[in-house]
């Protein structure tokens, strides 16, 4: 098994990519991979070569480019030469910290589409209570969805959960308004017929206020509300961690109850951190491709890299693409 | 003044109705109250009549009860015999903290939209960490929205800022996926173009995860997106102060800790409380109509009647239906 790495994506690019990747090698007897990016800091980071390969390029996109543009006319860039290598078949899966958007289109243009597949899906999954988590898709990759969209994006989380995450019959549910039956804008109520007739176990319309309490495996809705549903997650964690601080550093007494906590504190903040659970696939591509969190450690991309492997070895895009080819909507859906 | 009150509504009625509307009534002398419920569990908690007068009715509408079905049928339900208030001019206002699909229903047929406005909007007001607090709409009465629909929210909200919360040129933006101009779905792209030439404020797009940092006064959104953004934030501050409860409760040592700021940490839980900051006004009906939150306490109702004499004595509908008057919108939008 072989994966391409952007060595030059993320907040803290290439040192965890590199110590990432030599942390996966070393457990995985299997694992080549492909590090892309600027070859003297890559050296810098690089402590054992065992396996790893690098291709040179002092091209990169930023975090500010606009995608479209930028995969264009950067053909140098380590994401468009990463994409390029599952292209050319020289990698099984690639997997890239940087900017989302130019994934996004550097594995649609480089890796292309499964057959029948009509959008890929940004699928990131969030912490719950019971620490099972959730996958939510699409978070963002296409913000104008047909219910046919949503079929797919609920067929795709299914087989996922099922494969990588080993979860038996895995419980897949509509973002609604509302939790009965027939709730919902034009697209969630043509989406819910959908979902009900396919081979998945769809329990119905699932409230955003009940997603951390783990209502569901697989969550299901369009690129817009994912991404805002995800981002109002976020902030709000951020925000109330962030009173939370503001509390126990408002006095004397404040900070030393903290001091006594502060492990306590650390496992909640854990509790509340996305990277442990791995990256957000592009459901839907010919080939996985992964997008690990901005701010990811080595540990992040170590787990990241290890659910690559897995989506690989279970051959994913296989079942994904024979299951869609057995679904039959009516194009007028 | 006179303000009509559902005072079957809410988890805690007709108590904490009838004590909230005896608070308000001491503090304004020019108000007078009508409290449409049960006569007998009214006057249970009703100490003194000042200025109250009382509509009997046994019927009511439940908090599961389907709204459209439910307003038809139950013709002498607390909350339609509200809006008839409203309606046959007997009252100015009015406010329910029961189900809300029922009042939107009731608001609308009852007492009716503002001339131009196709779609009435439901605004909460959510805290930020400033403490200045932001106006969401819409929350979810209109799930399928148009850009027009957008561009008259964002008008009413910057109205109801200005002239309510005071508030001197309140910043407008749009939730959108990205804060760069061009970003978005079909809707909010087109929604985009309207608010830039809208006599307000419009800053332009904002990203979920901004919004309780107080980016802006007013944010615009389409019904389905509110409602899950509205119950997303909801459900995230819910689940991080569970984690927390759990985590200080864990061992002797985190209760200890815990028992030396306990004090600070319902500070920290009130910096979270909605029902301070009022209720969710129904934008674009012909006379204030308020949604106050289910979980209300006598205080809630006490800020949201005070609310309600705001938008009252500052003639708020008046301005925004001359406001809307002047937007030319092509019907193409």
């Amino acid at each position: 098994m072989k994966l391409a790495l952007d060595a030059m994506g993320g907040d803290h690019a290439p040192k965890v990519i590199v110590e990432g990747a030599m942390a996966a090698i070393k457990d995985k007897q299997d694992l080549e991979i492909t590090l892309i990016g600027d070859e003297a800091k890559i050296r810098s980071f690089l402590t054992d070569e065992e396996r790893i390969n690098i291709i040179h390029t002092e091209e990169m996109i930023e975090a500010d480019d606009e995608p479209i543009r930028a995969v264009r006319r950067k053909k140098q860039a380590s994401v468009v030469l990463m994409a390029n290598e599952v292209k050319e078949e020289r990698a099984d899966a690639c997997i890239s910290a940087g900017n989302t958007g130019a994934l996004v289109v550097a594995g649609l243009f480089g890796v292309g589409r499964i057959k029948g597949i009509e959008r890929p899906a940004l699928s990131p999954t969030l912490p719950t209570i019971d620490q099972r988590g959730f996958l939510l898709l699409d978070a963002g990759a296409n913000v104008d969805a047909t219910p046919k969209n949503l079929l797919q994006y609920g067929v795709m989380g299914s087989i996922y959960c099922e494969k990588v995450r080993h979860i038996k019959h895995p419980r897949v549910a509509l973002l609604n308004v509302g939790t009965e039956t027939g709730k919902g804008n034009s697209l969630t109520k043509k989406a819910y017929e959908l979902l009900s007739e396919a081979p998945i176990n769809f329990i119905g319309n699932v409230e955003a206020r009940d997603l951390l309490d783990g209502v569901a495996d697989v969550i299901v809705t369009d690129g817009f509300s994912g991404n805002v549903t995800l981002k109002s997650i976020e902030g709000t964690a951020l925000h109330v961690m962030k009173l939370l601080k503001g509390t126990l550093t408002s006095s004397l007494k404040t900070k030393l109850a903290a001091g006594f906590i502060k492990k306590d504190l650390s496992k909640l903040k854990e509790a509340l951190d996305y990277p442990e659970y791995g990256g957000a696939s592009l459901f839907g591509l010919a080939a996985p491709v992964i997008k690990s969190h901005g701010s990811s450690n080595e540990r992040a991309i170590y787990h990241t890299i290890i659910q690559a492997c897995e989506m690989v070895e279970q051959n994913m895009v296989k079942t994904i693409s024979e299951t869609i080819a057995t679904l039959q909507v009516d194009e007028g859906e």
